[in-house]
């Protein structure tokens, strides 16, 4: 029954947890979340993209899949950049996420727009539907990386 | 165009790695995958958990959505374990998961098929029948760990 007790013990941490960090018990666990969703979501990403730029065969069954994850995962990391959560375990996000909320949001909206573009352009099965969708999301993820993520 | 670039080399990556472990650059980027997908579903998980346990009071919508990122992310985790990913990362998982492969994706299956139970059950809004496929779910988890887990 660890996994119940230890669940049990999350459950408790989470119920005394400030409400600055309500979703995670300690700031390290919201870093270490953001940081495996953007890791997974960057995975099926690059799959979508080697295909994208022809490094890869265009397989639009592993295509449409790839993108949904991506779709799906891009709402995620958001989350674990609450308040207080700016240390806590090494992260390379700057302190203007914190300052320029407002911005910040804009930032990952574009995100989770562009990627629910691309899942809609991959069920399509064209390639180059995708590949103006890959780009257009890509953008965005470099333009949030320049802003808000240290070198 | 950093992005690009990189996204470019990992593509490259992709086309020439080794049929085994065709969808990761590299052993450790697999390892990291499987350890980041789960603990993403974990942290759902344990929201879920926290209301099924009483810790935290039932919200049906949050409920609702913890879980159908739960059934969404324990699809992920398995095709991080593939041929050569025994190593190259500090990891828990044992050697019986390559091993015993037709076992080891019994269990995984059954996570899946649990966890989208879950959240079905969480979308009917009754914590009872939540609380019955919360406890199925996290039984799931626990034989796999118990079976493919080192403590």
């Amino acid at each position: 029954m660890k996994i119940i007790a230890s669940l049990t013990l999350a459950a408790a941490a989470l119920a005394v947890a400030a409400p600055a960090s309500a979703q995670f018990a300690k700031p390290e666990d919201a870093i270490k979340y953001r940081q495996s969703s953007l890791f997974v979501m960057a995975q099926h990403f690059g799959r979508v993209g080697a295909m994208a730029n022809g490094r890869v065969p265009f397989d639009a069954k592993v295509a449409a899949d790839n993108a949904e994850v991506v779709a799906n995962m891009a709402k995620l990391p958001w989350a674990g950049f609450g308040a207080g959560t700016d240390k806590g375990a090494p992260t390379k996000a700057k302190a203007e996420i914190w300052t320029e909320q407002a911005k910040f949001k804009e930032a990952s909206d574009k995100l989770i727009a562009e990627s629910t573009k691309l899942a809609a352009a991959a069920k399509t099965g064209n390639l180059d539907a995708v590949k103006t969708a890959f780009g257009a999301t890509a953008g965005t993820c470099k333009a949030c990386h320049d802003a808000y993520r240290a070198q």
